[in-house]
């Protein structure tokens, strides 16, 4: 099995994945999860195609180029193709996350669910404000964003989920980029600057408003909006 | 101008958008607005990428395509092309949203600055909480859910916002889609089924941090994560 996985990896590093594959990738690892839970041992490339929406070519490309196959007539094992999947995305371990900014998102972060079930573990919070900091919040003590640095290399944090407004995100990632932190989720409407061994993503909630709307002012242009 | 608009748009129902093409106009879009606020009157395709981390190229093919060309040696016309984009996106207006649910990131939701900037106006909570129903949350009062099918007729709500626990959300939409609503954007972490005509997006912030993940575990795989 981790042989198998220690090959995959190899195949990857020698390829370029789009983000839409990856994305895909997580949607799998979802619908697998559930349909163990079901119970059931097999699944289907249309089965699977049908759970996401997505044609039963697509999933099967997408898994071959993974290294997973079906068996004709049996589907995918279920239970292992969930394994292979969750060690391809990275979430067959625990990540320790910091979060900085505990205003309206970044105290909706603290308590979401999903975080934790893919096994990202918000450990530290960060605020500049002095009612907030040493305070307790959903069990964590909100850390002075002026020690953000120096906690975030003692603490051995591997990602860091930015929730503070635009005017001051430059800064706070900054500060995080000294830290040695490579993998920084950005919530600021802002577009941050990262050396180029940072991963940096955002996540503008608008956005996807600004799809929904496209798609009805548009909508003779495409039946249907991939979700 | 709204010729010019409407020219675009017959073009548009012709093709069919990519949705990370209709994710870069969001992103030009914000870096025009951020540029007339500058004072700039002109900008050239090179700037416009090296803003977005794209490449002139695509920049140019992307504009391109929606009938903008810029002129050699001067650039886009700044304040033209944002119009142009907003009316592409949909957002050169106003649209009344419901949001259902005012949990933790439902109210996180309702003070979101961003929807507001961009047009999207949150006019109606629902919840099914009795402790909420009727309380004034940031201007607005909280409507019983019971009375959700009723109220977003009656409101001429366009779009939706569904901030709900994952175990319930299938009967919301439901409710919702029988409502006549088009557009639903979707935080629960759970596929929803809604009839072909209803345009879907699912907001699954973890899938960020799975990006992420899969970012280092793989980081031989790519250099540099797309923001």
């Amino acid at each position: 099995m981790n042989d198998r996985i220690d090959e995959i990896t190899n195949n990857l590093s020698r390829k370029r994945i789009s983000e839409s594959t990856i994305r895909r990738l997580s949607l799998y690892y979802r619908a697998l999860s559930l349909l163990e839970k079901e119970g059931y041992e097999t699944v289907s490339s249309k089965e699977l195609a049908k759970r996401e929406k997505l044609t039963p070519a697509q999933v099967r490309k997408d898994l071959s180029f993974f290294g997973s196959f079906g068996t004709r007539g049996l589907g995918y094992p279920v239970a292992e193709l969930r394994r292979q999947l969750a060690a391809i995305l990275g979430i067959d371990r625990q990540w320790q996350v910091a979060l900085i900014g505990v205003g309206n998102i970044g105290s909706a972060l603290v308590g979401y669910k999903e975080f934790v079930r893919q096994g990202f573990q918000i450990v530290k919070l960060f605020d500049n404000d002095q009612r907030k900091i040493g305070s307790n919040h959903k069990g964590i003590v909100v850390s002075d964003i002026a020690d953000l640095e120096s906690e975030l290399k003692a603490d051995s944090i591997e990602m860091v989920v930015i929730a503070v407004p635009a005017t001051v995100a430059q800064y706070i990632v900054d500060d995080v980029v000294n830290a040695g932190i490579k993998a920084i989720l950005n919530f600021a409407p802002v577009n941050l600057r990262v050396p180029s061994d940072v991963y940096l993503r955002n996540e503008n909630m608008s956005m996807e408003l600004e799809y929904l709307s496209f798609a009805i002012v548009n909508q003779h242009a495409q039946k249907r909006v991939r979700t």
